[in-house]
């Protein structure tokens, strides 16, 4: 009798977990996985930092190769081989090796489609000209670095002002170049509310970025040899030497549609709580799917690489015959922006507006910690809070600020997950020493005042 | 009729939260606080960094001068005070104004305790001659660092390996000073487990801190001019120009024994969980009362900055009329000693083992962040956590590392609060990006090896 077989298609970050996961459960399947670029097992939320030249090579993007998933773990991983068709009722997956330009078809008993997602591209004339860059693959990241140095352009346009825009602002900043951030609505960092993201604005006006909001972007304008030289607006032109689309991604779901699984009206592949589609030999994890939201219950698209590690784990144990379930996100995010750690858990105000919540919200700036610990001065952290008004719950939290904001935010997404409240938060055992904190936490000072605006 | 009057005694920590809570719920009350020594509201755990030179000025400690208190906060504080006497059938507090030697006499409605804790002085042979210091008030920095500019003394000996202990060998070290450090048990920081220990002990090693454990010490060697010279040793002489004990504190409740209040077998003052005393009007906050451990549900006495603040509030809300209660700590410390940052929450081994939980324990060590973002360089965090075996519940954890460490064991400590699971942990929706985290965050490495341990 053969082996079993569970095919992975897609090896960056969930489908390395889902074959790592399965190949441990049931050491005597095989486990193959098939991955259309070169890399596998990478961090792309690094590509910024490989950009910027913190990261010299793109290997150092890399936490495992090929030769240790084979070595180590005993998972056949074929990169350069672009899955082109599952055949769910022969259960066969159809690929194409790019490298030889052959075609191979191989059988499954299981199969997980990880194949995550592609950039957005806005409808707009000249998007296809040259050196208009989108950053979300490692080959990617190869492509826009070589070019930099190369041409050494000296003007870059980022269109779209999300983390990956304000990231990638700070890593071109650093290579030196002028950078403009264009943005089609009034608001950069959509998940933040208007009022936090007043702080990142002033951060990037500090280091020379130049904002445009309410941008109406005609198109991009290039020269003889179809190089990209303008971002042609409503408001002027901007001349540019490069342009980077950060406009969003989409699900890639295709594959999944042809093979005949349910696709949700947002392109998202439909899973359980159990990552299976709607084909019980198939599952599906990270960017390609969507997540329930643990607070208002929905399902959501917010792909994070960590939530993708996660949900890629618990397709590879029940893909291997275990049980496990996804629980959910709350929406927890940070970002680096320049010397701002900009972080939120939770719901903005908007958000728990848009959900219909009767809340208060409340915001207070207060030092990372004791001014008895000079080494470096502490700085005020932003911390906004959103509590439900009849219950005091905790809803959302947002926090900006330059030291020790990070794993702050990680206390709020934990009481958020629980349902604390701001009452319970404020009474908490926090860590305490002049050179981490203040006596009073910045959490807890939030949380008092939060307390109090919900009681008057 | 008189205006009513809420005396605090105490105005170091717990002491101006009580008179600051009061003075706002009832203006119209008068709030007078007695403090003994010459500063109120300054963070004595700040004083290890006054020593080390990184605070210039003993006044750079202060959070809030006397001039604020009752400008702002309409709150008469009295320092150089001592409060030699209460009262409790009369209502009156007597005090000694020790700038100008005489006796005072107040009558209160509502008194608040907040007296604090001293040092625990080793009953040892010359423990009284000269340059044997202790360091819990700004007053006892201010001595030593007096001290340690005029005489300019070569080798420290520091008794006792706590928080303190080693927090004042960093100190010195940075003052120039060799630092023998001396433990008279087998283990420092006894609210850690031996094998987390290690880390520290490598790192006093690495340092140039010299540590001698299992110490019998003989007592202190003086000159002919009554000043330390030799910290005598079973295992022999070490020379010292100046001595630290920091063999820990006990609380100050000899006023409150004398007016007949209950006083636990540990010493401290025996309050409610709404900070009331045996006598209903009088309250006692900070270090001179024990708390309620949430874990255990037992009184302990584990005096700390934070919870001291916390509990003043809580007496001075109930004082002028309020009905708050203070909910209990987790056990949750940390502390920066030389490169580490030390941290811990809940229950150790040792405590578990003494309580009797049937629990496993796991340590890990994961990089505090991804290796995408090499600025600084990640290091590993080493977390060892302690699930109950059962239910799976955590019961407490252990954090060691350079970055990373302070903040994260708040996660852990909320986690510990709230009784969650390893297993919900693993499966926190914690902030992910290169620069502060790797995709699976030390926290959720450690649940998911904690739960296999315990579903082994």
């Amino acid at each position: 009798m053969n082996k079993e077989r569970f095919i992975v298609i897609g090896g960056v970050a969930a489908g390395m977990s889902a074959a790592s996961r399965a190949k441990r459960n049931r050491p005597d399947t095989q486990v193959v996985v098939l991955e259309k670029g070169s890399f596998v097992s990478y961090g792309s939320c690094g590509l910024p930092y490989f950009i910027s030249g913190l990261v010299k090579d793109i290997h150092g993007l890399v936490v495992h190769d090929v030769a240790f998933f084979k070595q180590k773990r005993g998972i056949d991983v074929l990169t350069r081989h672009e899955v082109t068709k599952i055949d769910s009722q022969a259960k066969v997956v159809f690929a194409r090796n790019l490298q030889q330009d052959e075609e191979i078809e191989l059988s499954y008993d299981k199969l997980a489609i990880c194949t995550g997602a592609s950039p957005s591209y806005p409808n707009l004339p000249g998007v296809d000209l040259k050196n208009v860059f989108v950053i979300r693959t490692a080959e990617d990241g190869s492509v826009l670095k070589d070019f930099l140095k190369q041409a050494v352009p000296k003007r870059a346009a980022i269109i779209g002002a999300g983390f990956i825009g304000l990231e990638m602002a700070e890593a071109f900043t650093a290579r030196g170049l002028d950078v403009t951030v264009i943005k089609r609505s009034g608001s950069i960092l959509k998940m933040f509310d208007d009022d936090m993201v007043k702080l990142v604005e002033d951060e990037l006006e500090t280091k020379g970025v130049e904002l445009i909001k309410d941008a109406i972007i005609q198109g991009f304008e290039g020269d003889r040899e179809g190089k990209v030289r303008a971002v042609v607006l409503a408001q002027g032109t901007r001349q540019a030497d490069l342009v980077l689309l950060a406009t969003g991604s989409k699900p890639n779901s295709d594959l999944a549609r042809q093979a005949g699984l349910e696709i949700a009206p947002n392109g998202t592949i439909v899973v359980d709580d159990r990552m299976q589609t709607s084909n019980p030999d198939i599952f599906a994890a990270g960017d390609c799917v969507g997540q329930k939201h643990i607070i208002t219950g929905k399902d959501v698209y917010i792909p994070r690489g960590t939530t993708a590690n996660k949900q890629g784990r618990i397709a590879g144990e029940n893909a291997s015959g275990g049980n496990e379930v996804f629980e959910g996100i709350v929406g927890t995010a940070v970002s680096k922006i320049f010397d701002l750690t900009v972080a939120r858990t939770g719901l903005t105000f908007a958000e728990a507006s848009a959900e219909g919540y009767d809340f208060v919200s409340s915001t207070v700036a207060h030092p990372s910690h004791a001014h008895t610990y000079p080494n470096p001065e502490p700085k005020d952290i932003t911390i906004k809070l959103i509590g439900e008004r009849a219950t005091g719950t905790l809803l959302g939290a947002q926090m900006i600020g330059v030291i020790g904001v990070a794993k702050r935010i990680d206390v709020l997404a934990i009481a958020v997950s629980q349902g604390m409240t701001v009452g319970e938060i404020s009474s908490l055992d926090l860590s305490y020493s002049p050179p981490f904190a203040p006596v009073w936490d910045p959490i807890l000072v939030a949380a008092n005042v939060a307390l109090r605006k919900l009681e008057g």
